[in-house]
């Protein structure tokens, strides 16, 4: 039997976990931790649960932390109607809605479980037939690029989705390393096939959300640029490398922006075809192959907070073939190992609660470092994260309570390092506060109290932090004594925050 | 007597150099190379030279090839009105018009001699009692942040520039580095002293042509962040650090971005005071001082295109102080040793004309990178000079015919610099081109051509190129084969651009 390590460090939190034996997850703990063999865990993966209503999980494929979640869109409504915000968004905010019956693309960033979103980044979606760069709607999904789909021909697993997109018979399958998404779809033959790239699609989008997009067609099969948002996080730039397996036979693009009054030279080009480098708020592009039947194209497609260069070379270092099956069983090996560390008996449902439960838990916070260890901090500057991987999506309300204190336990070394996370992250801000909400090189500031300070203490107390305590000492200091955060200053001088001052008490 | 460094090593080029010997320049080079003392040489240009109706010369602070470019602005009237083009904006290509009966404030980036424009970035303004945030109008200039003053109190000299603003009696000087300006406001006594940095000021300016401005408010000396434009330059980031000699007492800002459906969680703070972190699209920020009688407050402001942090270290390698007066001394000193490569015995008016004529050819291009090398390319990657300087700004329609080959006899070192340059920028380039007009990480392809090809043949043949030829060759001949630049095509087929196949045939 495998000990967790902070038990076998620290004894006087052994004591302390004696007092807890009643509770089902401690029993589980005790009763079946893992032998060496490894279990075949992943088939009680269920990713598909909670996608239905508000569940707010997302059906495809990423790795344990990953810094790619990539996933099927069943709509991209947008945040607001008239200027008015739009109630119908919420139900979107993991992309995938399990009622709904076409999917628009598949795009490569999604939170799990939130209650508020953003993210949603480049998504691609395959066509045959005539182009069509808008997406359609969900009543004529033929009006567009969109497609219907049954779940009958949908596949989800830890690390891996598959479904068939009926409108024009394309099998999408999709797997992930850690910062890279990799595509397969399956065509027809014709010799009309696409592969469209969604720049301006987006979870909780509205029109000003799209701040710049900038592309460059490297050649006919590498794609790079970056996409900036100002969303639920406020400065947000996302990288991108982009390869296929086969060279396109051309490519273009539309501009969606409002037409503006300057234009400048680049008005001398006519930018929408075969046009390698490619700029502005909203833009949609197309890349044409011709396919035998049954050809399959692949897309490797890497993300980077850093640049475009970064962002590929996390590509070539993460997948370094066309090896489709390959990267698959690497996530799934991943995910089930992650899942190896706690072994329950009881009956298949429960087991498929369990493990996709704790499947979950292992989806956020996500790895924010590229391979080369950078990554752009709360400051807007280039960091690397040294000794350490750095994690961003902190939703610390939500994970304080138990997720930290479980990864304590079962994920101690990440724990640790998302401390340290979350120290940079203090070090890096204005504002000197630690996370409230750590989103993509920002703090989206949902929610009020200092939650970091006490997923820092757990971390200290139970031995699993290896970092300066002092300096986490005088971050979690500093950051419980803003006077001017959500009540803050009512709560140290009266002990609690009066509700007529502040509605969040 | 000195020698030209390439008729020195190239005597077939001094054998046709022979041939020019009746040519006014080419006397002045064989009767007047200069001995070794220094002539006191800026006394005689007169930046102001040009700024009057459609000279679109600047009459502020830059050093020689300088990346920054601290020049006053007599107004910042819009590109656009109702939509359509302002002829009156052609006006303000350089920032400064003679005729203006008032100063909007100082900004960082011009350009000099141009028939278009952009840049203007960081606008300061000193200003006393009520704070006013916007600019004001000409004809009511107290109305707003700007200033009359009279032509009397100004003094424009060759990296120094000075000027009396009248409304509130301050004194403005300033003077630059390469990457560094420097500000010197001497203020009334007051306990309401602003200063002002409207990050949305700009030259050709338009609504949509702020695409994002970060600023965070490091401590009470020191800010840092960036301004976004899509303009002449499509995609172009301005990276700064400003520093004051003194701290303010407090801060602020105002938003003036259009209200957005979506507003996110930093509504919980109120933003527009003393509040650290500030994100949008038009921003305008200002700092409060309590000064007394003859006070000087005094400003370093770094550019950088790569980060907010190589701004500041630019600011710290080239001002490690706040002595105002030695850095305008280097930069008149830098100046001078420049000036004093061709020595002419004339009139003090055909002085003034020659050495100004001379200073005007030495501001454009400019220095673009960092002093650790650094510089954003036009792929929007960050790439490091290795082994040369990188210059931007290459107007090269204006400047192939007679400023390169100037530069061949005059700067060889730095013209061998900017053939490097342009091959870099040919190296970065999506489609395979040498820079039609370089600006900012951006060709704005303004004019046809190819004039590249001839600097950098020019720069071949007469020995001043040290770099691989035939790489140079091979991007010479790629560039000349892009048939569908420009009547290119038609210019291979033909010999010559059918006129009614192309307007600018």
């Amino acid at each position: 039997m495998k000990r967790i390590p902070y038990l076998q460090k620290a004894p006087s939190i052994h004591l302390r976990k004696q007092t807890m034996k009643n509770t089902f997850l401690f029993s589980l703990l005790f009763i079946s931790f893992i032998t060496q063999a490894q279990l075949n865990l992943i088939q009680y993966v269920k990713p598909i649960i909670g996608t239905e209503k508000m569940g707010h999980t997302y059906p495809g494929a990423t790795v344990p932390f990953g810094a790619v979640q990539l996933s099927p869109e069943t709509d991209t409504i947008s945040y607001e109607i008239n200027g008015k915000y739009n109630g119908d968004v919420y139900k979107y905010c993991a992309g995938y809605k399990y009622e709904d019956k076409t999917i628009v693309g598949f795009s490569h960033t999604h939170l799990s479980g939130t209650g508020h979103s953003d993210l949603g980044d480049f998504l691609i979606m395959p066509t045959q037939g005539k182009l069509q760069l808008n997406p359609g709607t969900a009543i004529n999904p033929k009006s567009g690029y969109r497609s219907t789909y049954s779940h009958a021909n949908e596949v989800a697993e830890a690390g891996y989705y598959k479904v068939k997109l009926d409108d024009d018979n394309i099998l999408a399958e999709m797997t992930a390393t850690t910062r890279v998404g990799m595509h397969q779809y399956t065509f027809p033959k014709s010799d009309e096939s696409h592969i469209i790239l969604d720049l301006m699609a987006g979870i909780y989008n509205y029109d000003e959300k799209d701040v710049w997009t900038y592309v460059r067609v490297v050649n006919d099969t590498l794609i790079t640029g970056y996409r900036q948002t100002n969303g639920w996080a406020r400065t947000r730039t996302v990288y991108f490398a982009m390869s296929f397996s086969k060279p396109f036979t051309q490519y273009g693009q539309k501009n969606y922006d409002d037409k503006q009054a300057y234009r400048g030279f680049w008005r001398k080009f006519d930018q929408t075809k075969n046009f390698p480098e490619i700029a502005g708020k909203k833009i949609r592009m197309y890349f044409d192959f011709k396919t035998e039947e049954a050809e399959k194209i692949k897309i490797k497609f890497a993300l980077s907070s850093v640049s475009q260069e970064n962002a590929l070379e996390n590509m070539q270092a993460e997948i370094k073939d066309w090896d489709f099956e390959k990267v698959k069983a690497q996530a799934q090996t991943s995910w089930n190992k992650e899942l190896n560390k706690i072994a329950i008996t009881a009956a298949d449902d429960i087991k498929v609660n369990f493990y996709t439960a704790m499947y979950h838990t292992f989806i956020n916070p996500t790895v924010y470092n590229d391979i080369n260890g950078e990554y752009k901090g709360l400051d807007q500057n280039i960091h690397n994260a040294n000794g350490f991987t750095n994690y961003s999506t902190f939703s610390l309300w939500d994970t304080y309570r138990a997720l930290h204190p479980f990864f304590n336990i079962i994920q101690p070394s990440r724990n640790n390092d998302m401390v340290k996370s979350m120290l940079a992250h203090y070090d890096q801000s204005a504002l000197h506060m630690l996370p409230i909400w750590s989103h993509y090189s920002n703090d989206n500031w949902c929610m009020s109290g200092y939650h970091s300070v006490s997923v820092i203490a757990d971390a200290i107390i139970k031995g699993v932090f290896n970092g300066d305590e002092n300096q986490a000492l005088e971050a979690c200091i500093t950051t419980a004594n803003h006077r001017n955060y959500e009540g803050i200053g009512y709560y140290i001088d009266l002990g609690y925050i009066p509700a007529e001052k502040l509605p969040k008490s």
